[in-house]
């Protein structure tokens, strides 16, 4: 299968640029943080601004939601949209929002500085065209019960239309487990770095659904060779509109970026230290995460 | 459940000492290393030298072996003991084996310093009484289909028969994907932490089933928490007469000590570096796990 | 959840018109039957017609196919959707084809008796909305790791955007098995039937991914309940296109339509028999199922 | 592989005798039914009658029960071997029960005509040869997450040992779906019968561990080839101290078994009616399953 465009430079992580300054899959790993859905200007805002400070170079938040249920909160739409917009331009922080319908490709990518194909859509074929047409870079993540290969046959959907750009985006597959939402695979990250040159992120919170497993796991990712993480950042958890349950709050992101900084040095990476860090943060990092 | 021996000391580990100046949970992230099989005693004690020299503390290796056919390699049975045990006299490392039938527990324990529960043999309730019954140190590994609770439960049948010194050992659970053995669960780490005193241990080895995948797996379970390794090592995998696909080099094996130590100081553990390390080691552990 | 428009009529099975003459959800067990992929008209015309004298009341086959990957054929589009209105026409089979795209709901529904929304679109959002709007039927698949409920609330979606008439379809699911390529999963058809009022239907062809395993599987729906099949025949499947390995020849076909009608009469239901069978004919496929 | 015992007859299942007049695997279908768990000698003997007159041949119940808990009642022991070989004595059904333990084997074999090796115990090595070495026959269960393969191979252990009588028997595997407690996969019937010449019979009263699911499960069974069904009953399902959830009350079995005499017909086996039924029972039942 070595034809396909998604093996070329197998084993050689080849960085994709997301914005000026900004790419992942070099050196630096790239935290992407912020709440699950765009809710109002104010928490977004607020959101954006602590994890800025705390080290996360791209926000994360939806403006279109997946729901299980169709009677669920969908998410603010073109409202969410401008609101993340505008959060990019308080901050500088690039924004990742997903986009479900490939009527809505165009105006989403208006927006934000990545697309994002989340575990629903990772084989909904036609969006996976209109990404790639987009010349937007895309983050793709694994569908919940994706093989290795299904997925990059997937990402091959995005490279074929045109799109250069795919950083793929690992966040737990549907096992027998019952204890966490989805089972982190982390080995997926060795199995994809061998067969293609993508670059890899981690969504922990996703992948588990719940809060007091995320630092753990986000420190795993790290020292396995991700190139970047995915987290939800609640300033107020337990009043999040969807998916509270799995946020961290500003308080507990500001100490996770501490630890995973440690660990990023452990492995000879980078990752950017929170503000609030002084010169010999990284040591108590290394035992506040014990 | 609160009233069960399992779920005492919740939240806060409980070190399980196996030998004088050894313990499983404290601050030193213990590696147990060696052969998957036992095969004869020139192999076995080059193995032990080598891992003991790569910072290993303790020695692994099946003398008697579960096999899926009948048809197939089942181990030097008692020869196989008597060896481990002549490893140990020559190199001081502890010796961890399986045992697979109640009726050879007593002959196990005589030879080992710590019992190993398969993962074929998590619900072998008459087994688990009988090494709870010894007073032995018990490895209990989770099942390949085991939830949380119900590996709690195996270990509680242990704790009810006497038996004190319970470490469990993750290794990877059995879901749809295909390009590994298994799939390893570190989030299991946490779960278990949260309802429970008992050491963690992983074994990214079987997880894995192909030993290209384990050093990254290795590195993400002292990141996540875990409080010993149990890793495969051979002096020629392609020689090995079982599961030499999963078996590191004795040379991969030293680099990959260098790169744990690493990690372990940035979560604020300790685990023994390689003697081939030199003062700067740590730093250059770093880069090479980049 | 009762005030969900999905949980209406728990219990009792409320019949689905497709056609005049033809629902799914009463008495008689609907078979539909065709080649995976719309190839040619000379091919979809013979299988038309061999499935319809064996027996079948609908005609199944995709003009526009999910394929893993972008480089296989992706089905013969607009001129497969006139392919098959032309065999409905000369065979008076109704015809349901899938769908994949929102943009093309309105063009599959001109030609299309029944809209087919497949695994990897259960959770396809915006597809779902559009189909609803539609106006016409819809045969949804479960997902490959849906659970019950994801499933009803998708169906949710549907009726929620205004479509009254949706048949869903059990198809397997993926599990850690690896000699079929899915489990088919039987209890849903119960576990559906308790929960709403929607009628069930069992792809014995995509769960097996073998066609060996069809009869077999077909014959177990029936006998659990379910109120129709999907199941894919192809004149010669050696040389079929797409999913060769997973079709019945015409003729297995065919005597399999006379094991089924046996099947449900002992269920207390109906199932049209083959032309071929002569009165004793009950009897002999009885025999022939052995 | 074909020259391992137990690919022997592939497609051509060979009949194994288990007592004067009963074997498994030939044109009658063997129903074996009772209580999950031996609780008292009244309820046993009030069981063993009931589904006798129904039309099981055979009668199952737990005197060594192998639970996830210590804590949980682990069944009467050799007072429920007694009591079960009394039961045996009033109804002349036939007896299979569980062995957990290699060293009860043979008090097991004395009492019982059939042994069990429970999902948890399929990979006992040590366990399988003792049932082999015993001369009993024996009914071996799949494990919660075993392939075909590794059953098969498991089975290969107790030929291998001298055990000349093996049946295999499908009792669900563990997946994502949380419905149920297994997903019964009927598929293996017919992958087991390619492969090998052992008979199958399937357990729907575990698979589903609901008895709401178990008729369905168990009339799709036999449509699919099943030579026989282990199904549990209790004549107070509420009141059982072991599984009840799971349990038909035995007003629920005798409907059951007509419904299944009928569909047995219809794929040209048999299987004994219940005694209550009249010389139109067939077609009642057929109207009772719809």
């Amino acid at each position: 299968m070595q034809a396909l465009k998604v093996y070329r430079g197998a084993g050689r992580t080849c960085p994709v640029p997301i914005a000026p300054g900004l790419e992942i899959g070099g050196e630096e790993i790239i935290v992407m943080a912020g709440p699950c859905t765009v809710e109002d200007a104010g928490t977004l805002f607020k959101t954006a601004e602590a994890v800025k400070r705390s080290g996360a170079r791209m926000l994360r938040g939806g403006a279109y939601k997946p729901r299980t249920s169709p009677h669920a909160f969908q998410g603010l739409g073109e409202e969410g949209l401008i609101l993340l917009a505008e959060a990019r331009r308080r901050t500088g922080l690039a924004v990742v929002t997903e986009v479900l319908d490939p009527r809505l490709v165009e105006k989403v990518a208006e927006h934000a500085d990545m697309l994002q194909i989340g575990a629903r859509s990772m084989q909904n074929f036609p969006l996976l065209v209109e990404v790639g047409r987009s010349g937007r870079p895309v983050l793709l993540k694994r569908g919940m019960a994706a093989t290795i290969e299904e997925w990059l046959l997937a990402a091959e959907y995005i490279l074929s239309a045109g799109g250069e750009r795919v950083v793929l985006c690992e966040r737990g597959i549907r096992t027998f487990d019952d204890y966490a939402r989805n089972t982190l695979d982390l080995a997926a990250i060795a199995a994809v770095k061998e067969k293609t040159g993508l670059p890899v992120v981690v969504d922990p919170s996703h992948a588990a659904g719940r809060a007091d497993l995320v630092p753990r796991l986000a420190r795993a990712a790290v020292a396995a060779g991700a190139d970047g993480l995915l987290i939800e950042v609640h300033p107020d958890p337990d009043s999040a509109l969807v998916d509270g349950r799995q946020s961290l709050s500003t308080g507990a992101f500001d100490r996770l970026m501490g630890e995973l900084a440690a660990i990023a040095a452990a492995v000879g990476r980078r990752l950017r230290q929170p503000a609030s860090r002084n010169t010999t943060g990284q040591r108590q990092a290394g035992a506040a995460a014990s």
